[in-house]
């Protein structure tokens, strides 16, 4: 395990429970340390080798870091945990990797915390884990994640890049964006604390995440994921309009009975597909600690 | 109390519980029913008097039942649980009600889910309760409104209608269209259920709301609602020109460093400003159902 923040430690946490023999590296002595207080292995000598070998960085230091894994445990299958997995999947080709002993993985689980002092044995039991091999990606190396997956008590979603990164656009990077947004309207407005309720803290939880990370991990999926901002974005622009022929008197001059009816319409239309969509989503799916994918 | 809906059943039974004497009614005998049966008092014959009155039905249908109550109760103080005041208070005005005897209030606490089913006596413990009486309020009508709310655990917040309204329109009905608009794109994508992880559960489960009763909210606060949808929807155009400029390679003919190195900044400061939004969010707050206020 190579990266001991909230998802390398959590991964090491539950397989050390298992039973399983854990060596944990990490460009930062003090968080190997702090992952290894809490359970989770031993730490790596940089020498010792592994049956698989997992890369639980940054997405945009994921590929270095398994070109530089590569030639320190030749024999390990590896696998990485980022949010974004075509920008992996072309830097590992561009470095020159031996690409049949590298399968891409994602785990739909996490939190708006970081760290190893957030991690849990317990973050994947339930969660999906995306796993995206590429037309090189070795059966040994496939079963590798998988076998990983299944252990920590996620289900394994067989996907390519291109489909993985699409989908997070949706269900992971626009609702981070989405949540941001409306946080970043709060500061100097009156009430916000004492008027918030459990809706305004749901939809900005994950308004909490580590900007570095985020900005990472929105730019290098930032193809997948511009139209559906956009598309957002002026779904929003027809409401505000909507809300403005509404805010007008229909009895008054200038005010038009017809243009009302029209934007309750499109209000009401919102708020039904947004029933429709919502029903698409599993409720209270797993046990481990509430967080964002 | 007239209204056996999610709010109205939840007061109900939590002023049973402590061996108060509560009399029900609603539109529908279903709803008296279901809730008494649930504990939450017995059916209100339509003459009996009570010191307090609590009309807890959609806010456009609040102030022609405080209209009608004043004649039943007359001797009573009124108070009602609409997300937006000042259309009730200018509506009981427009009515003739006594003006003295209503005290409105709105309960920062509720539910995606509705009806006398999904009440808990629980659900106002902790949570804040919005108390916004008029110029014309008595003492004895905003005392009345108060003892309630903290006798369910909640905390009160004194303001005027129209600062109840402009802060509800930020941290409720805002939050409101942002789920709803997020999960409006789901339908038709490809794996949102399989790899949906928390992120979404939570930016998307007041999505579930009734579309019927949040276009009544929505269009009631319309003219304060309006500018922040509209700066939301900036903010993200925003964010997808962002996207747009990164989704680029620099490198290549038509690429530009500058505007990239814009983009992150853009990207990381929207991040930033939602880290710094989202501390002012009490979190974890009351004990109750977690719901929409």
């Amino acid at each position: 395990m190579v990266g001991a923040g909230l998802i390398g430690t959590s991964v090491a946490l539950a397989l050390t429970e298992q039973g399983r023999a854990v060596t944990l590296g990490d460009l930062s002595p003090e968080r190997v340390e702090q992952a290894i207080g809490r359970g989770a292995g031993r730490a790596w000598d940089g020498q010792e080798q592994a049956p698989v070998v997992v890369a639980a960085v940054p997405p945009g230091a994921t590929a270095a870091l398994i070109a530089t894994l590569q030639q320190a445990v030749p024999e390990a299958s590896f696998t990485h945990v980022s949010s974004v997995q075509s920008s992996v999947q072309r830097a590992v080709e561009a470095l020159g990797c031996d690409l049949g002993s590298i399968c891409g993985g994602h785990p739909m689980a996490g939190s708006e915390r970081s760290g190893p002092g957030a991690a849990s044995a317990e973050l994947f039991v339930g969660r999906s884990w995306a796993v995206c091999p590429s037309g090189q990606t070795s059966a040994r190396a496939l079963r590798g994640v998988r076998e990983l997956a299944e252990s920590l008590g996620a289900t394994t979603v067989t996907l390519s890049a291109a489909e993985h990164d699409q989908a997070v656009a949706l269900v992971s990077h626009l609702p981070q964006v989405a949540a941001s947004a409306v946080a970043a309207l709060l500061p100097g407005a009156r009430y916000v604390s004492e008027l918030a309720g459990p809706g305004l803290s749901d939809t900005t939880r994950i308004a909490a995440s580590d900007p570095a990370l985020w900005v990472d991990v929105l730019s290098l999926n930032a193809g997948q994921l511009s139209p559906l901002v956009r598309a957002l974005a002026e779904d929003l622009l027809a409401v505000a309009e909507a809300l403005t022929a509404l805010s007008g008197d229909p009895a008054e001059p200038g005010g038009h009975l017809g243009r009302q009816q029209q934007a309750l319409a499109a209000l009401s239309s919102l708020l039904e597909r947004g029933n429709t969509g919502r029903a698409l989503v599993p409720v209270a799916r797993g046990t481990g600690v509430r967080g964002q994918a």
